[in-house]
């Protein structure tokens, strides 16, 4: 068969979890690596080794047989590659005028205030002074952040004297990324919400998830939020789907939310398959990866209802075991659903994560912790 | 990390869906496959091109980095293989003494009967007289059998005089593969049971499905087999753990059973994936494909129950659809689970399926019908 191409930009666990994905549906993925010991160099049907800021590389991904769409699993995309895609003719989803939004966290705030959505209060600085009067205005305390090139908490700061801002305001100076401040949301906890959305129209929403970080990582996600009241429910889908319909997000977005008293607040955007979003491999009938790929290439999405009661995903970041192969013969639950990225273990590093399903909150969360652990530090099976 | 090393003898579909299991226990898959536009050959992460009578194929599908183990995707392995696997001390799992029960249904039905096992009458044939013989004592109506060679219908002769076998008795006697005949079961309706098996020890089940055939191959499954009664049922699982048990089977075997008035009958056995358990990708906790893996690595299994009420499983065989790859855009139901196996599409030729999940019977079967058929021969969506 002809199978339709899908390229990606950007070679980590992301793409390397679209490829089972494109399997099933007879999909070719054409993935753009960094490197051969890049986590989805073995996973993609087709390799092509470079970077995106490497004009070769991009001649290469879009090289005949040419593929349908190009697609990225991280925001760092320059312009040229656009350009590349827009010069052979071939679909970018998301495009670069939705990106932009998750490219540049100041963009993304000033959209969603002339969209009416929910932000925290906050403001672009390029001065001490600007600080200072924020922190000010604001309790003394607040959260700077770089516009871009940040993630899992790298370009985010909690600050309580402009001084603090000082290294990163200098850098911005000398055309650095620049520097937005929010107020520190009083956040009762931390949701997320998925959406899918299609060229062609048609969109598909998960269920609400909470999702509880670790030192500005995600640590855990449990599908769905518990004890969620149904209106803000209801709200938080309501803001992903405007979002993606604003925005002409094409492919799968995650909208990461505060819930603050009876309200939400927006915290960050990704126009991508996302950590929060990882449990619907194992819990939904239709996965962010095997959604992603129906979104980008224009076809019907899949159903978003979860399958089971509970889902808990828990991530596996570095810590004792150095070789996480040994783990699979450690983990002895039979419901711990078990995925390894190929990656070298680093202290702190993304390199795996375990879901569990179950019809009880507690225990399906304890035991997703407990297989995650086990995977990560060795220990009893 | 250092994966894991699998290497699998035979590049169809049932190594292709080895993959993305592989893909997420950060296993790699090396596939010895007959040619590049074999189904397995781009999901796979590693191929060898070659057919297994080939010794210097096998060589380097066992070279280093040596597989930790070498299993099957089919019946039809030269003894020079396990010979090759034992030579470079990697395990052959299952290994020879189990597989030639599945290689050979003389050799199976003479072990079945041994154990107790419920056989169906039968007895080799080497003349016309015998089969005349036989047909007499059973009603006038036998099956005859290839007692290797066989597969989906093929090597397998249901006949009324015994001139209907004089070809394959004419072909046995010059060597051709050898000949049996058993009584044509009345059987109320078809059933499959699979298990898994380690070496260290540890089986699991998944439960008891219905199998429908049409022209000699399987058509749908459903999970679990509608209406069966518990006796049955444990009476199911208990003969496929005791044939896994005595044969030493290590991996997955499929038993195929005939129901017949409150009994049961052994049909066939295979020991590997099976079709008659593709619904357990969708519709189990664990799929028989990762199953597999684990197994055959001595790892923990993992969970057999059934996520949904019922999963059904339709095969797509090759119809008025040329190309499959236009399928996706044409199925609108959006839990219709599709999987294309990359291969061209030839009249009868098992080239994907589709599994449904659901709290109806009647409606999670048409359901999967129908978005075979639309797979299958396009129309409406």
């Amino acid at each position: 068969m002809n199978s339709p191409i899908v390229a990606v930009v950007g070679g980590g666990q992301l793409a390397r979890m679209m490829a089972p994905a494109a399997t099933a549906l007879g999909i070719t993925l054409r993935v753009l690596v960094e490197s051969d010991e890049a986590s989805a160099a073995d996973a993609a049907h087709e390799t092509v080794v470079g970077l995106p800021t490497d004009p070769d590389a991009i001649r290469r991904l879009l090289a005949a047989p040419h593929p349908d769409v190009v697609t990225w699993e991280h925001e760092h995309i320059p312009s040229e590659v656009f350009a590349a895609c827009e010069d052979a003719g071939i679909a970018a989803r998301p495009g670069a005028e939705a990106l932009r939004f998750a490219q540049d966290k100041i963009e993304m705030r000033a959209r969603m205030d002339e969209l009416g959505l929910p932000n925290p209060p906050w403001h672009t600085v390029e001065t001490e002074h600007e600080v200072e009067q924020f922190l000010a205005a604001h309790g003394g305390e607040a959260v700077l952040k770089t516009a871009r090139g940040g993630y899992d908490g790298k370009g985010v700061r909690v600050i309580r004297a402009a001084s603090e801002a000082h290294d990163w305001l200098a850098a911005a100076a000398k055309g650095g990324p620049r520097l937005l401040i929010e107020a520190k949301v009083d956040f009762r906890r931390e949701l997320a919400v998925q959406v899918a959305r299609r060229p062609g129209g048609g969109s598909a929403v998960w269920p609400v998830v909470e999702s509880i970080q670790r030192e500005g990582v995600c640590s855990e996600v449990t599908a769905p939020a518990p004890e969620l009241a149904a209106d803000l429910a209801e709200r938080a889908r309501e803001i992903a789907l405007a979002v993606a319909e604003a925005l002409d997000v094409t492919g799968v977005l995650a909208v990461e939310l505060f819930e603050v008293e009876g309200a939400l607040v927006i915290n960050e955007l990704a126009m991508r398959p996302h950590n929060s979003g990882h449990w619907t491999i194992d819990g939904s009938v239709t996965s962010q990866f095997e959604q992603h790929l129906r979104a980008v290439l224009d076809l019907p999405l899949g159903d978003t209802v979860a399958m089971s009661p509970w889902t808990v995903m828990a991530n596996v970041l570095g810590g004792a075991r150095g070789d996480l192969a040994s783990a699979l013969a450690d983990v002895s639950d039979p419901g711990a659903k078990i995925h390894l990225y190929g990656k070298r273990v680093r202290p702190g590093r993304k390199v795996g994560h375990v879901t569990t399903t179950g019809p009880d909150r507690t225990e399906t969360y304890r035991r997703a912790v407990d297989a995650a652990a086990i995977v990560r530090d060795g220990g009893a099976a």
